[in-house]
This record gives C-alpha cells, sequence and structure tokens, in this order.
C-alpha cells in the first residue's frame, strides 16, 4: 500500500491482531461495502456512490466549463482552492508509452463525445507538469480543438517560493509563460 | 552568517585557528580585496567588479528587454536557465512596509529613468510570488506602463510536481493564470 513501509506494516498488523473478533469483522464488512458501493460517474469518472457523482448532479455549477484530470484525488485538490466552478472529467491516468498506457487506455473518447454533445465553451487541461502530462495535454488538445477553446493551468513559480531556489525547468517555463501585468 | 550554527561556527574557527598565520593573512586580504573591489553595475545594479557589469557590457544579449529582479542572487538563478538573453535591472529588495522599506530605497527610480532613456521594447518583472513581490510587482508596473509593455513571470505549478500536493493558493494561481494551449 502507498506510504506504508515494512515497519509500518508490521505495526498496522499487530495491531489489528490484538483487536477483538468483531471488530475485524465490521472492518472487513466496511471495507467490502465500500467497494462494491463506489464506482464511477458516468458522466465524469469521478468517484461517487450513485450513477452520476455529486458535482455532475449539482446544476449550480458552471455547465459550459470541463477541467480534465488525471485522477480523483487531483479533483480534490482542485475542489479545496473553491475558486473552481465548472464541470471535470477525470481521465484516469496519463499516456505513458514507457509503462505501456496508451490513449485508448484512458477516459479521452469519452470525453470528445460529451464535449461534442453539450454545449462546452471552455475545456481546461489540469494535467501534472511533466513528459507524460504534456503528452497528454498535446493529444488531447488537438483532439478537442475543432469542437471547443482548450486552455492549460499556468506552469511557473508556486506562491510562496523563492526565484534562487526554483529549479532550471521552471525558471523557463516562468519566463516562457510571462503575461501582461494586469 | 547564514546557514551557519554554532557548531559549524566552531569547526570553521578551530579550522582556522590550526592554519599557519601567512594563510590567516592572505585570507583576511583576499575578503578586503574583495570587499574594496566589488561594486554595483551603475546600470543595472548587480555585482561587479568594474563600472558596468559583464552583462550590461555585453552587446550580443538583448538591448530591448530588461529583466527586474530582487537581488543579484535571483539574477543568477535566471542566467542559470541559459533562457534568458535581455539585460537586468536589480532593484535590491522588495517593497515592505512592515519592515520599513519604501520604494524610495529600492532601485526603482533608476529603473524608470533607463526605460525612459532607452528604447526598451519589454520589462519583465521576476519578482517572487509573496505579498512583498506582488505590491512591487503592481507598484513598478504603474510607473513603467506610460514607457513601455510591461509583463511578469508566470506562477503556477513548477514542473515535476502533482497537483494534488499543490497548496491552494498555488493552484487558484495556476488555474486563474491558464492559457490556451499552444
Amino acid at each position: 500500500m502507498p506510504g506504508i513501509g515494512p515497519r509500518t506494516a508490521q505495526r498496522l498488523a499487530l495491531h489489528l491482531l490484538r483487536q477483538p473478533e468483531y471488530k475485524i469483522r465490521l472492518f472487513s464488512e466496511a471495507l467490502l461495502n465500500a467497494k462494491s458501493q463506489v464506482g464511477q460517474c458516468k458522466t465524469c469518472f469521478h468517484l461517487t456512490a450513485g450513477e452520476q457523482c455529486e458535482i455532475c448532479l449539482n446544476k449550480q455549477r458552471n455547465q459550459e466549463l470541463i477541467c480534465v484530470v488525471s485522477e480523483s484525488r487531483d479533483l480534490l485538490a482542485l475542489e479545496r482552492t473553491r475558486e473552481y466552478k465548472g464541470l471535470y472529467h477525470v481521465i484516469g491516468g496519463l499516456i505513458s508509452p514507457m509503462d505501456g498506457i496508451g490513449p485508448e487506455m484512458l477516459e479521452i473518447s469519452s470525453l470528445i463525445k460529451r464535449v461534442d454533445k453539450a454545449n462546452i465553451k471552455e475545456v481546461i487541461l489540469a494535467l501534472t507538469p511533466s513528459i507524460e502530462g504534456d503528452t497528454t495535454s498535446l493529444y488531447v488538445g488537438r483532439l478537442l480543438k475543432p469542437f471547443t477553446k482548450v486552455t492549460r493551468i499556468a506552469y511557473g513559480l508556486p506562491v510562496g517560493s523563492e526565484l534562487e531556489y526554483a529549479d532550471e525547468v521552471t525558471l523557463s517555463r516562468a519566463l516562457e509563460g510571462r503575461r501582461d501585468l494586469d
């Protein structure tokens, strides 16, 4: 399991073994329940207990704006900003030929169909600034451009950081991505 | 001295005391020489041994582009990218009313005069994304706008980072600063 090394694993295992049997049973059932009840939203592929997720069902949100993320955890990070009011599309990973992940293994064709059918004014690509993220942005962007405006989130200096400690690539991107002072 | 705690200080002091006297004399003279010979470039206020720094003297560089940085160490960071080919202006700090640093204590009026006199096509503000940096960018930007185009470096996700671990303010800035996919 991610973030659990051999020592922590041993501590957790011993802790569980010290519990009474009925507690272990409850825990196991809770896990099975979670697995059987949590599925993917049929529209945006975010985790949900129903057919559609709460974000897709919320008509208060901007129905003309879709933000594309790799995983549900990225969606949750964007939700924490409380700035974004549009919808999402969780493609479920990034294109990575090295790891054998091609575009057909991701929710990209469902995204294109969705944008084609609905009246979408803008798709924001919020993928991580890496080779895989850039490749995926480029691929998805080309497919989407005939249908709608496509933007990507800004790459540059994180807030509160010092120029001096930024790596060269980030500084280059920040220079290249400079914008008019508002 | 920055980065030197009590233990390192003691180790350095003891090491110096173990050296023969002539070495200590050479070291002291080197320090005094450095102090007496290194001054500020009269054009851009970067550190230099001469009247003007090597960057200002280099006619290969784009003479119509000025990048504004807070300190010489930020200039050195930008030079390491090998991307930027213009000139610089080192203002020597950031406006910070809390610390009693007003605009008149920085090399801002010299910047305005410089931009007014020379044929500058664009000034890039490369200040740190913080309250002080933003205040200074706003202040300098307003003064410069009558003379030339003013831009600022991009704030957003640093290259190689994960959306999931970005703080809310950086994510908000990255969303807000989104740009057309090229």
